[in-house]
Protein backbone atom coordinates (compact mmCIF):
# COMPACT_ATOMS: atom_id res chain seq x y z
CA UNK A 1 0.00 0.00 0.00
CA UNK A 2 1.72 3.35 -1.13
CA UNK A 3 -0.10 6.28 0.97
CA UNK A 4 1.05 9.92 0.26
CA UNK A 5 0.26 11.75 3.31
CA UNK A 6 -0.78 14.87 1.78
CA UNK A 7 -4.19 13.72 0.29
CA UNK A 8 -4.76 12.42 3.98
CA UNK A 9 -6.84 14.33 6.41
CA UNK A 10 -4.20 15.21 9.42
CA UNK A 11 -6.43 12.71 11.84
CA UNK A 12 -5.86 9.71 9.78
CA UNK A 13 -1.92 10.67 9.37
CA UNK A 14 -1.94 10.92 12.92
CA UNK A 15 -3.55 7.04 13.33
CA UNK A 16 -1.26 6.06 11.39
CA UNK A 17 2.17 7.15 13.21
CA UNK A 18 0.68 6.58 16.24
CA UNK A 19 0.20 2.97 15.22
CA UNK A 20 3.37 2.38 13.47
CA UNK A 21 6.02 4.08 15.61
CA UNK A 22 5.67 2.00 18.74
CA UNK A 23 6.52 1.17 21.74
CA UNK A 24 6.70 5.07 22.76
CA UNK A 25 8.47 6.00 25.98
CA UNK A 26 6.08 8.39 28.41
CA UNK A 27 7.46 11.49 29.32
CA UNK A 28 5.17 13.06 32.11
CA UNK A 29 5.94 16.53 32.18
CA UNK A 30 5.65 18.52 35.08
CA UNK A 31 5.47 22.33 35.11
CA UNK A 32 4.20 25.78 36.34
CA UNK A 33 2.75 28.70 35.21
CA UNK A 34 3.98 32.58 35.98
CA UNK A 35 1.35 32.56 39.55
CA UNK A 36 2.80 29.53 40.59
CA UNK A 37 0.46 26.67 39.39
CA UNK A 38 0.98 23.32 38.97
CA UNK A 39 0.63 21.65 35.26
CA UNK A 40 1.69 17.64 35.01
CA UNK A 41 0.44 15.80 31.75
CA UNK A 42 1.83 12.64 29.78
CA UNK A 43 3.32 12.71 26.22
CA UNK A 44 4.69 9.79 24.61
CA UNK A 45 6.33 11.89 21.48
CA UNK A 46 9.75 11.52 23.53
CA UNK A 47 12.95 10.21 23.84
CA UNK A 48 16.59 10.88 24.40
CA UNK A 49 19.03 12.42 22.40
CA UNK A 50 22.76 12.99 23.64
CA UNK A 51 24.64 12.50 26.89
CA UNK A 52 26.60 15.89 26.90
CA UNK A 53 24.73 17.70 27.45
CA UNK A 54 22.09 14.85 28.55
CA UNK A 55 19.05 16.17 26.38
CA UNK A 56 15.56 14.98 26.40
CA UNK A 57 13.23 16.30 23.39
CA UNK A 58 9.06 15.97 23.38
CA UNK A 59 6.99 16.54 20.85
CA UNK A 60 3.84 19.26 21.97
CA UNK A 61 0.82 18.69 19.84
CA UNK A 62 -1.54 21.55 18.87
CA UNK A 63 -4.72 21.57 20.96
CA UNK A 64 -7.95 22.92 20.02
CA UNK A 65 -8.79 22.86 23.40
CA UNK A 66 -6.10 25.47 24.05
CA UNK A 67 -6.39 27.62 21.29
CA UNK A 68 -3.17 26.00 19.64
CA UNK A 69 -1.10 26.03 22.97
CA UNK A 70 -1.00 23.25 25.55
CA UNK A 71 -0.80 24.61 29.01
CA UNK A 72 2.80 22.10 29.51
CA UNK A 73 4.28 24.51 26.07
CA UNK A 74 2.85 27.91 27.42
CA UNK A 75 4.96 27.01 30.71
CA UNK A 76 8.04 25.81 29.63
CA UNK A 77 8.04 28.74 26.82
CA UNK A 78 7.03 31.03 29.75
CA UNK A 79 9.49 29.39 32.42
CA UNK A 80 12.18 28.05 30.21
CA UNK A 81 11.93 24.95 32.95
CA UNK A 82 9.93 21.78 33.35
CA UNK A 83 10.30 18.46 35.06
CA UNK A 84 9.98 14.98 32.93
CA UNK A 85 9.03 12.76 35.23
CA UNK A 86 9.24 8.86 34.32
CA UNK A 87 6.02 6.58 34.55
CA UNK A 88 5.92 3.10 36.08
CA UNK A 89 3.34 0.10 36.33
CA UNK A 90 2.50 1.53 39.75
CA UNK A 91 1.46 4.90 38.60
CA UNK A 92 -0.41 4.27 35.10
CA UNK A 93 -3.94 4.78 36.53
CA UNK A 94 -2.27 8.19 37.99
CA UNK A 95 -0.90 9.43 34.79
CA UNK A 96 -3.89 8.62 32.44
CA UNK A 97 -6.05 10.89 35.14
CA UNK A 98 -3.62 13.34 34.22
CA UNK A 99 -4.26 13.47 30.59
CA UNK A 100 -7.49 15.23 31.02
CA UNK A 101 -8.14 18.41 29.17
CA UNK A 102 -8.74 20.64 31.76
CA UNK A 103 -8.66 24.33 32.74
CA UNK A 104 -5.00 25.70 33.28
CA UNK A 105 -6.02 26.67 37.04
CA UNK A 106 -6.61 22.31 37.44
CA UNK A 107 -3.78 21.08 39.58
CA UNK A 108 -3.57 17.90 38.17
CA UNK A 109 -1.57 16.67 40.77
CA UNK A 110 -4.24 17.24 43.36
CA UNK A 111 -6.68 15.88 40.85
CA UNK A 112 -4.74 12.17 40.64
CA UNK A 113 -3.80 12.42 44.12
CA UNK A 114 -0.17 12.94 43.85
CA UNK A 115 2.48 14.58 45.47
CA UNK A 116 4.46 17.19 44.47
CA UNK A 117 7.86 17.10 45.44
CA UNK A 118 10.32 19.74 45.44
CA UNK A 119 13.10 20.03 42.55
CA UNK A 120 16.78 20.97 42.82
CA UNK A 121 17.80 22.90 39.72
CA UNK A 122 14.37 24.01 38.86
CA UNK A 123 10.72 25.63 39.83
CA UNK A 124 8.43 23.24 38.60
CA UNK A 125 8.26 20.03 40.95
CA UNK A 126 8.69 16.66 40.23
CA UNK A 127 6.09 13.40 41.20
CA UNK A 128 7.49 12.21 44.36
CA UNK A 129 5.82 8.84 43.32
CA UNK A 130 7.49 8.53 40.21
CA UNK A 131 10.99 6.28 40.05
CA UNK A 132 12.85 8.93 38.10
CA UNK A 133 12.79 12.69 37.25
CA UNK A 134 14.79 14.56 34.98
CA UNK A 135 14.87 18.44 36.03
CA UNK A 136 15.29 20.40 32.78
CA UNK A 137 15.77 23.77 31.37
CA UNK A 138 14.79 24.45 27.84
CA UNK A 139 17.32 24.93 25.21
CA UNK A 140 15.34 25.32 22.16
CA UNK A 141 11.83 24.91 20.94
CA UNK A 142 11.20 24.24 17.34
CA UNK A 143 7.50 24.95 15.80
CA UNK A 144 6.89 22.89 12.65
CA UNK A 145 3.46 23.49 11.21
CA UNK A 146 0.61 25.78 11.39
CA UNK A 147 -2.68 24.42 13.13
CA UNK A 148 -4.79 20.96 13.92
CA UNK A 149 -1.94 18.46 13.75
CA UNK A 150 1.20 20.66 14.14
CA UNK A 151 3.49 20.58 16.76
CA UNK A 152 6.46 21.88 18.67
CA UNK A 153 9.70 19.82 19.17
CA UNK A 154 11.14 21.09 22.71
CA UNK A 155 14.71 20.23 23.34
CA UNK A 156 15.74 20.18 27.17
CA UNK A 157 19.11 19.80 29.30
CA UNK A 158 19.08 17.83 32.03
CA UNK A 159 20.21 19.84 34.61
CA UNK A 160 19.19 17.49 38.25
CA UNK A 161 18.01 13.67 37.70
CA UNK A 162 16.55 12.22 41.14
CA UNK A 163 17.06 8.32 41.14
CA UNK A 164 14.82 6.10 43.59
CA UNK A 165 17.63 4.16 45.34
CA UNK A 166 16.49 0.58 44.68
CA UNK A 167 16.89 1.18 40.50
CA UNK A 168 20.73 0.34 39.90
CA UNK A 169 22.53 -2.44 40.68
CA UNK A 170 25.98 -2.49 41.52
CA UNK A 171 27.24 -1.72 38.46
CA UNK A 172 25.13 1.26 38.14
CA UNK A 173 22.95 -0.09 35.57
CA UNK A 174 18.92 0.65 35.62
CA UNK A 175 17.19 -2.46 36.53
CA UNK A 176 14.17 -2.93 34.50
CA UNK A 177 12.03 -5.03 36.69
CA UNK A 178 12.53 -2.80 39.50
CA UNK A 179 11.50 0.30 37.15
CA UNK A 180 8.71 -1.39 35.71
CA UNK A 181 8.09 0.97 32.90
CA UNK A 182 5.30 1.41 30.67
CA UNK A 183 5.36 2.28 26.90
CA UNK A 184 2.72 3.60 24.94
CA UNK A 185 1.21 2.00 21.91
CA UNK A 186 -2.37 3.55 19.69
CA UNK A 187 -5.79 4.31 20.78
CA UNK A 188 -6.11 3.64 24.39
CA UNK A 189 -3.29 1.02 24.54
CA UNK A 190 0.18 0.82 26.49
CA UNK A 191 2.48 -2.01 27.17
CA UNK A 192 4.30 -3.51 30.18
CA UNK A 193 7.82 -5.01 29.32
CA UNK A 194 8.15 -8.39 30.15
CA UNK A 195 8.78 -10.11 26.64
CA UNK A 196 12.47 -9.14 26.03
CA UNK A 197 15.69 -10.71 24.49
CA UNK A 198 18.84 -10.20 23.98
CA UNK A 199 21.18 -9.07 21.00
CA UNK A 200 24.91 -8.75 21.02
CA UNK A 201 25.68 -4.66 20.34
CA UNK A 202 27.46 -4.79 16.81
CA UNK A 203 28.23 -0.76 17.46
CA UNK A 204 31.24 0.11 19.57
CA UNK B 1 19.35 9.32 44.99
CA UNK B 2 20.08 12.77 43.96
CA UNK B 3 22.38 13.34 40.40
CA UNK B 4 24.05 15.81 39.09
CA UNK B 5 24.59 15.16 35.69
CA UNK B 6 27.36 17.55 35.47
CA UNK B 7 29.79 15.65 38.28
CA UNK B 8 29.17 12.41 35.73
CA UNK B 9 31.58 11.36 32.76
CA UNK B 10 28.62 11.19 29.55
CA UNK B 11 29.09 7.70 29.64
CA UNK B 12 27.41 7.43 32.79
CA UNK B 13 24.98 9.78 31.89
CA UNK B 14 24.36 7.39 28.95
CA UNK B 15 23.85 4.79 30.53
CA UNK B 16 21.30 6.39 32.58
CA UNK B 17 19.21 7.74 29.66
CA UNK B 18 19.07 4.23 28.02
CA UNK B 19 17.98 2.74 31.35
CA UNK B 20 15.19 4.93 31.90
CA UNK B 21 13.63 6.50 28.66
CA UNK B 22 12.31 3.18 27.54
CA UNK B 23 10.95 1.37 25.30
CA UNK B 24 11.93 2.94 22.74
CA UNK B 25 10.92 2.88 18.92
CA UNK B 26 13.68 1.71 16.43
CA UNK B 27 14.48 3.98 13.53
CA UNK B 28 15.72 1.85 10.81
CA UNK B 29 17.71 4.47 8.56
CA UNK B 30 18.23 4.47 5.15
CA UNK B 31 20.05 6.95 3.51
CA UNK B 32 22.14 7.18 0.05
CA UNK B 33 25.69 9.31 -0.20
CA UNK B 34 26.57 11.70 -3.28
CA UNK B 35 28.23 8.78 -5.10
CA UNK B 36 24.72 6.55 -4.10
CA UNK B 37 26.25 4.28 -1.98
CA UNK B 38 23.51 2.91 0.19
CA UNK B 39 23.94 2.92 4.15
CA UNK B 40 21.13 1.49 6.45
CA UNK B 41 21.44 2.17 10.41
CA UNK B 42 19.20 1.69 13.31
CA UNK B 43 18.68 4.35 15.52
CA UNK B 44 16.54 4.14 18.95
CA UNK B 45 16.32 8.38 19.73
CA UNK B 46 13.56 8.55 17.60
CA UNK B 47 9.54 9.15 17.71
CA UNK B 48 6.53 10.97 15.51
CA UNK B 49 6.55 14.89 15.96
CA UNK B 50 3.41 16.35 14.44
CA UNK B 51 0.58 15.07 11.56
CA UNK B 52 0.12 18.19 9.85
CA UNK B 53 2.59 18.27 8.19
CA UNK B 54 3.59 14.14 9.30
CA UNK B 55 6.89 14.97 11.29
CA UNK B 56 9.41 11.99 12.65
CA UNK B 57 12.57 13.22 14.60
CA UNK B 58 16.07 10.82 15.44
CA UNK B 59 18.77 12.06 17.19
CA UNK B 60 22.11 11.05 16.33
CA UNK B 61 24.69 10.94 18.14
CA UNK B 62 28.42 11.29 17.96
CA UNK B 63 30.81 9.12 16.73
CA UNK B 64 34.17 8.87 17.73
CA UNK B 65 34.48 6.31 14.75
CA UNK B 66 33.59 8.63 12.30
CA UNK B 67 35.24 11.58 13.26
CA UNK B 68 32.28 12.91 15.09
CA UNK B 69 29.83 12.47 12.42
CA UNK B 70 28.07 9.18 11.62
CA UNK B 71 27.42 8.43 7.68
CA UNK B 72 23.34 8.60 8.31
CA UNK B 73 23.28 12.32 9.74
CA UNK B 74 26.57 12.99 6.90
CA UNK B 75 24.62 11.48 3.89
CA UNK B 76 21.03 13.09 5.98
CA UNK B 77 22.65 16.80 5.86
CA UNK B 78 24.02 16.11 2.40
CA UNK B 79 21.02 14.92 0.44
CA UNK B 80 18.54 16.20 2.13
CA UNK B 81 16.26 12.41 2.39
CA UNK B 82 16.01 9.34 4.21
CA UNK B 83 14.27 6.67 4.93
CA UNK B 84 13.11 5.70 8.20
CA UNK B 85 11.65 1.88 8.05
CA UNK B 86 9.85 0.43 10.84
CA UNK B 87 11.66 -2.95 12.24
CA UNK B 88 9.81 -5.95 13.21
CA UNK B 89 10.49 -9.17 14.86
CA UNK B 90 11.24 -10.68 11.39
CA UNK B 91 13.74 -8.23 10.70
CA UNK B 92 15.58 -7.81 14.47
CA UNK B 93 18.44 -9.62 13.69
CA UNK B 94 19.24 -8.27 10.57
CA UNK B 95 18.50 -4.49 12.13
CA UNK B 96 20.93 -5.75 14.42
CA UNK B 97 23.75 -6.46 11.92
CA UNK B 98 23.41 -3.50 10.54
CA UNK B 99 24.81 -1.47 13.69
CA UNK B 100 27.84 -2.48 13.30
CA UNK B 101 30.81 0.55 12.90
CA UNK B 102 31.48 -0.21 9.03
CA UNK B 103 33.23 1.85 6.36
CA UNK B 104 30.91 4.68 4.41
CA UNK B 105 30.93 2.46 1.36
CA UNK B 106 30.06 -0.45 2.60
CA UNK B 107 26.53 -1.26 2.12
CA UNK B 108 24.52 -2.54 4.98
CA UNK B 109 21.54 -4.03 2.80
CA UNK B 110 24.15 -6.60 1.73
CA UNK B 111 25.91 -6.92 4.78
CA UNK B 112 22.56 -7.88 6.09
CA UNK B 113 20.86 -9.93 3.21
CA UNK B 114 18.19 -7.09 2.98
CA UNK B 115 16.71 -5.97 -0.57
CA UNK B 116 16.45 -1.99 -1.64
CA UNK B 117 13.07 -1.12 -2.83
CA UNK B 118 12.91 1.88 -4.77
CA UNK B 119 11.46 4.97 -2.72
CA UNK B 120 8.82 6.92 -4.40
CA UNK B 121 9.31 10.42 -2.95
CA UNK B 122 13.22 10.51 -2.38
CA UNK B 123 16.21 8.78 -3.60
CA UNK B 124 17.39 6.45 -1.21
CA UNK B 125 15.44 2.95 -1.17
CA UNK B 126 13.28 1.86 1.63
CA UNK B 127 14.27 -1.96 3.13
CA UNK B 128 11.58 -3.82 0.93
CA UNK B 129 11.54 -6.37 4.53
CA UNK B 130 9.69 -3.52 6.60
CA UNK B 131 6.30 -3.97 6.78
CA UNK B 132 6.20 0.22 7.19
CA UNK B 133 8.51 3.08 5.39
CA UNK B 134 8.54 6.40 6.03
CA UNK B 135 9.83 8.98 3.44
CA UNK B 136 11.14 11.88 4.61
CA UNK B 137 12.83 15.41 3.78
CA UNK B 138 15.22 16.95 6.19
CA UNK B 139 13.19 19.81 8.25
CA UNK B 140 15.36 21.13 10.52
CA UNK B 141 18.57 19.67 11.99
CA UNK B 142 19.49 20.94 15.60
CA UNK B 143 23.26 19.83 17.04
CA UNK B 144 23.69 20.12 20.82
CA UNK B 145 26.87 19.85 22.45
CA UNK B 146 29.67 19.06 20.49
CA UNK B 147 32.12 16.32 21.00
CA UNK B 148 31.39 12.71 22.36
CA UNK B 149 27.89 12.29 23.77
CA UNK B 150 27.07 15.46 21.69
CA UNK B 151 24.03 14.73 19.52
CA UNK B 152 22.40 16.24 16.30
CA UNK B 153 18.51 16.44 16.41
CA UNK B 154 17.05 15.83 12.83
CA UNK B 155 13.47 16.58 12.03
CA UNK B 156 12.09 14.93 8.88
CA UNK B 157 8.68 15.44 6.96
CA UNK B 158 7.35 12.61 5.95
CA UNK B 159 6.54 12.81 1.93
CA UNK B 160 5.29 8.93 1.50
CA UNK B 161 4.57 6.03 3.47
CA UNK B 162 4.65 2.62 2.03
CA UNK B 163 2.63 0.26 4.49
CA UNK B 164 2.39 -3.37 4.17
CA UNK B 165 -0.98 -4.45 2.79
CA UNK B 166 -2.00 -6.57 5.89
CA UNK B 167 -1.47 -4.08 8.57
CA UNK B 168 -4.63 -1.61 8.53
CA UNK B 169 -7.75 -3.42 10.02
CA UNK B 170 -11.20 -2.50 7.87
CA UNK B 171 -11.23 1.03 10.37
CA UNK B 172 -8.11 1.87 9.11
CA UNK B 173 -6.18 1.18 12.15
CA UNK B 174 -2.76 -0.64 12.33
CA UNK B 175 -2.67 -3.58 13.80
CA UNK B 176 0.16 -4.48 16.34
CA UNK B 177 -0.20 -8.51 16.44
CA UNK B 178 0.74 -8.00 12.69
CA UNK B 179 3.09 -5.38 12.35
CA UNK B 180 4.80 -6.50 15.62
CA UNK B 181 7.18 -3.91 16.48
CA UNK B 182 10.27 -4.09 18.97
CA UNK B 183 11.02 -1.87 21.49
CA UNK B 184 14.68 -0.97 22.42
CA UNK B 185 16.10 -1.12 26.01
CA UNK B 186 19.37 -0.52 27.91
CA UNK B 187 22.67 -2.39 26.68
CA UNK B 188 21.70 -5.53 24.10
CA UNK B 189 17.98 -5.58 25.59
CA UNK B 190 15.11 -5.45 23.06
CA UNK B 191 11.30 -5.96 23.87
CA UNK B 192 8.72 -7.48 21.97
CA UNK B 193 5.18 -5.72 22.64
CA UNK B 194 2.91 -9.00 24.09
CA UNK B 195 2.22 -7.42 27.58
CA UNK B 196 -0.96 -4.89 26.23
CA UNK B 197 -3.25 -3.23 28.45
CA UNK B 198 -5.88 -0.52 27.91
CA UNK B 199 -6.99 2.29 29.84
CA UNK B 200 -9.39 4.94 28.87
CA UNK B 201 -8.34 7.93 27.01
CA UNK B 202 -8.92 11.31 28.71
CA UNK B 203 -7.63 13.40 26.39
CA UNK B 204 -9.72 14.19 23.70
Amino acid sequence: MEINPQTLDQREVYKLLIGCVVPRPIAWVSTSDEAGNYNLAPYSFFNAAGSNPPTLTIAINYSAAKSGRKDTLHNILTLGEFVINIVSEETAAAMNETSADVPADVDEFALAGLTPAPSRAVRPPRVAESPVSFECTLHTSVPVGEGPGSSTIVIGIVRHIYLRDDLLNERGYVQIDRLRPIGRLAGSAYCRISDIFDMPNRRS
